[in-house]
């Protein structure tokens, strides 16, 4: 059997802790799968007293995370700290910089820095592991990037925010809404003080920057991620979209559309009947579709100290068996320059609902509207009258493109007849 | 960039034409991906003449596929013949011998052989990979052998063969009748002429014994596998599952029980709402269960060119990138002992449907048997009454070990009032 992996953990918080139980308690099984002995052999966190429920004695401690990084006793880093910037970025760098491998669960980093720490860790021919970065639990970042290698992916889609879909969730069961049940989340530690991360969607969209990169073969490029997030959700439009056979969902997508890649984060309607609908609560979900292997599914816990601990001792596991592969899934000379498209290229069919005083000629003037920026209907809804009161009107557009439909509803949105902002949610066909 | 990894690919059905149209329509992507180009540059099948839709001009023909294994000019020998002896285990055995890397799609060969295999493979330090070989599409052996190599499984259940799903989703969608829906399904293609391999469970057996030694790091053996199919599945019992709100599947499961490992393929009832019951058509999916991660489930394409093409060219690529995985994802010495448990020491519910005389008495009589075997009931149904005529009498029970229930069932066997072969299903609680 080889030496020991001589692992540095820096930040303990809930994952940290799990990285290091993990290891230690299933310590037998992974040095028989690995080949040799993973071990803790030093550890970073700010503050040394705090009870994390795991033995980090006989460990070395660094109050600083790069000293971590360059203790002699160190052969691969896990980064466990967070953040796009500061120690994060400061750790990730000085490791690969010295030529051992990291291992992180930072999606931040990845989706801003990820494409020059690539370059760097290929420049030091050592490992990039960030499978425990998206969707926890699911080995995504594996099956994307070894499982479907031979695959030209078409489109990949996914719930990747465990808190927004544990609230769409809730908000469908009990038919109660968003700040409502926001407020339960937060109580019940689903959802963070500051939840602003999760429920806009940029926690999501670092994920899909991702994905995205990995499937189509492209340096990571955040900045090209169209986001929105679930607080404009309304228990109202959930209730419509039962209605109609559609579940609300906050999706991350990328896809292939003849004219560049599509890379967008937005609540959407899925017919009932698609995997992604019936995914609850806070699991994660992801779907690739490739040429050859057709759709694939895959769901699991997406967050968590177990789930995150197993992704990243899955990557250390890799480091120990001595496996190597690019970063982004190929060589950063070999990724393609592909373009993205703006979300104002987007061509789909739209979930559009108003809040109308219910009087004559109202809803001819709106489908006249549609129809002067050549939006066609394909359903309407509307329950019950109260003359001269508010009532909800909902229409499902055809395929149409994202530039005529928010041509219309500005026009619509003028009407005196419309009193509140039209909601607007895009259909996803599965 | 490296030089190219050249391949030879015996067996030109289906799959091997599928996997020779992937490595050309693809080879760039390919090449940018492994780091090198992978080349085809000999192939082996009986018939030359045969167009099989693929260009093979300019491959180096063999008649012999072991002599495909000594051509200098193959690297890496890909095994589509198919069978657990013959011409395939030879070549198998001659590659592994020449310490040339292996990928086969062969379930038979790797449960029955397995184990001999992976040592000669491990012996010559060389790659075998059989990603193909279960659930083609869904990259499931990477997930094991990688994705929850740091996690302690305690099940791993899946619907491994879709010829079964696919009549079994239609006799539910229809209403009609195994005989019925077979013969359709040989006319579609979507089953063989002889069919046993699908329907009497062999082939899901096959998978479910890989599976179970990479979940649980023991030494493959297809002998302990408990394998029931599906011909006596009957539209009447479908009827009666989804009153009491299951679905009848062909489950392969593999469960750590306390005392063994339980591997075992059997129709099964799960629960609507469980994963698995969602899985209709020809699809496969696999739920694993770990320490961990948590539950984890993959739904994709279990068979078919495309699909099981992609899982030949994903070992393809691995092995093009170098790495070397042990074969059963730990070394032959630090395989476990674990031992199997036979299908008697299974605990579990079960559905019971007896066609009985409807008179006095033999509810009583049915259950003061099931009494005296110390099998309680859950629920019972029953529709109407037709006095002195044949009805049907479903029991479900709690909790129960099979040896209890199977007693029970040979005693109701032999009432008078009990005129065909009682019907029992196990029910898989998700």
């Amino acid at each position: 059997m080889k030496s020991d992996l001589r692992v540095g953990v820096a930040g303990l918080g809930t994952v940290g802790a799990g990285t290091v139980r993990l290891l230690q308690e299933n310590a037998g099984l992974i040095a028989a799968r690995a080949g040799r002995a993973i071990k803790v052999t030093a550890v970073s966190a700010r503050n040394r007293e705090l009870d994390r429920g795991v033995d980090v004695s006989g460990l070395v401690w660094h109050q600083d995370a790069v000293a971590l990084a360059h203790n002699p006793d160190v052969d691969v880093v896990v980064e466990l700290i967070g953040g796009a910037e500061g120690p994060a970025r400061a750790l990730a760098e000085a490791a690969l910089g010295l030529r051992k491998p990291l291992v992180t669960a930072n999606k931040a980093l990845l989706a801003v820095h990820g494409a020059e720490l690539a370059a760097v860790a290929e420049a030091a021919g050592v490992a990039l592991g960030y499978e425990a970065a998206v969707a926890g639990g699911i080995p995504i970042i594996k099956a994307l990037r070894e499982g479907l290698a031979g695959n030209r992916i078409s489109r990949v889609a996914g719930i990747l925010n465990g808190t927004c879909n544990y609230i769409l969730t809730v908000m469908r069961e009990e038919k109660r809404d968003f700040h409502d049940v926001l407020a339960d989340a937060q109580a019940l530690g689903y959802a963070e003080a500051d939840p602003s991360f999760d429920i806009d969607g940029i926690d999501a969209a670092h994920k899909l920057a991702i994905l995205a990169a990995l499937a189509f073969g492209r340096p990571v490029d955040f900045a090209a991620v169209h986001v929105e997030g679930i607080r404009r959700v309304s228990a109202l439009d959930i209730s419509f979209a039962e209605e109609l056979g559609y579940r609300i969902k906050l999706l991350g997508i990328a896809r292939e559309t003849g004219a560049g890649v599509e890379v967008r984060v937005h609540p959407a309607m899925v017919p009932k009947t698609a995997l992604l609908a019936s995914v609850d609560g806070v699991y994660n979900a992801v779907l690739a579709e490739g040429d050859f292997a057709g759709t694939m599914f895959l769901q699991g816990r997406g967050a968590g100290a177990g789930p995150t601990a197993s992704a990243v001792v899955a990557d250390l596991i890799d480091i120990a068996r001595g496996k190597a592969i690019p970063v982004w899934g190929a060589a950063s000379v070999a990724l393609s320059d592909r373009a993205s498209v703006p979300i104002s290229g987007h061509v789909g069919a739209y979930f559009l609902r108003l809040m109308v005083v219910d009087q004559p000629g109202v809803l001819a003037d709106v489908t006249a509207i549609l129809r002067d920026h050549g939006v066609s209907l394909e359903s309407m809804l509307q329950h019950g009258r109260k003359p001269d009161e508010a009532v909800p009107i909902v229409l499902v557009t055809h395929e149409t493109t994202e530039a005529a439909i928010a041509g219309a509803i500005a026009r619509i949105a003028e009407l005196t007849a419309v009193l509140e902002s039209p909601a607007l949610i895009r259909i996803e066909p599965n």
